[in-house]
């Protein structure tokens, strides 16, 4: 071998020729990635067959076994709408607050009528198929309505999936009104996404319509937005500061 | 930088140096594949959760709300033990079997007994428990009862988690039965995997008890696997001759 072709060699992965600054790993480890690789996929094939497996079909799409009980938005007033059919065992499983209201000695138990407030049918029908399934189409306006619905009922992963479709939706359109929002419905996620992006554009955002609102109507997490704001000057005034002294 | 030191590379992965003959991938490609196992594993989390939050608890274990049906272990003859409870719209949804059974006009459906033949309390108990939660604890004699009901009730994701069980256990001891049990019950994966360890030792197993007994009961079995060993030694004797005309 010419001591040419001993500096290039050939990345295993890209088939393509490269020089030894841009090595990235030694054969062993190259393979033993491509193993641990091949069983992560193994593994999230798995789990994807197990997730399948335990989906129940939703009772609005098909009625495969005699409901027990029925859930009613009580904002459709005028009974336009039939109520949403539902099996206690999925309930209480899901939320400890319907397995309190379902087990014990509650109205609710006994008729197995259950009313849900300031909820609209749609809404009411998405909640219930993921009760069933893990999984629903979200819109920014249906990730509102079921997050509040997640907190009330603790569908802790309900909650989780509603803030991450949040999380990812933040934009200078919407951070003061996510924050309000977190803040109410305790959702840390949100609150932290949305605080981060209020800090990095205050001198903006608090020109809009949106954040004077706030100071009129929750002046106590304006507040807080000047708190994190100061708190976040004060650390970086302290690193530059090292940074000079080191 | 000098020419020795342009020779000798530092693997990202495992930290230590090695030439240019154990190369295994450029920086770009090294740099790809760790984002690409960053987002398996969080797609891994995610399914977990998945699972976690569509496990049902196992109405055996706590008695979340009243069960609907019940099913009878009908070889505990002496009714030593309790009939296992459990809900029509988790049994309907796992199984086209009790869907049909349950949902149309059999006496099942009327009544919410269901008897099971030929299986003891215990195993009928992890039978629901995998019904409600996708697991439960395996050895071999209960990976062979579960099939035979995985099969029956033609609930898949249990066949294959047992048929995964057994297949992991294939040795010279238990191939022959093995393979006479899978083509019984209609399985797939651990026909093949004994019959292959079958043809692998065949001048052992065919001395053994258990291969004496099967020529004695199914014969038909026995010339299946002298069909495939014949079939294995043309296509060897083909491959031998090709090598040699190349």
């Amino acid at each position: 071998m010419s001591p040419e072709s001993e500096e290039m060699m050939w990345c295993h992965s890209c088939r393509e020729e490269y020089d030894a600054l841009d090595a990235g790993t030694c054969k062993e480890c190259y393979e033993e990635a491509s193993e641990t690789e091949e069983e992560l996929k193994r593994e999230i094939e798995d789990l994807k067959s197990k997730v399948h497996f335990l989906r129940l079909s939703s009772p609005i799409e098909s009625d495969l076994s005699p409901s027990d009980v029925s859930l009613h938005a009580s904002s459709d007033r005028k009974g336009v709408y039939p109520p949403v059919p539902a099996h206690k065992i999925v309930l209480m499983s899901r939320s400890p607050v319907f397995r309190a209201m379902l087990g014990g000695e509650m109205e609710e138990s006994r008729s197995g009528v259950i009313k849900i407030e300031d909820v609209s049918y749609n809404v009411l029908c998405s909640f219930v198929q993921y009760m069933y399934t893990a999984d629903t189409l979200l819109n920014e306006q249906l990730a509102c309505e079921l997050l509040i619905l997640a907190e009330k009922y603790q569908v802790k992963h309900l909650k989780f999936f509603c803030e991450r479709f949040m999380t990812s939706r933040i934009s200078n359109d919407n951070a003061v009104t996510n924050f309000a929002f977190a803040h109410r419905y305790n959702s840390k996620n949100l609150l932290e996404s949305s605080l981060a992006l209020i800090l990095d554009n205050i001198s903006t955002l608090t020109q809009r319509e949106d954040y004077k609102d706030l100071v009129e109507k929750d002046p106590r997490l304006v507040v807080e937005i000047y708190e994190a704001y100061l708190s976040r000057q004060v650390n970086t005034a302290a690193s530059v500061k090292e940074l000079q002294n080191v």
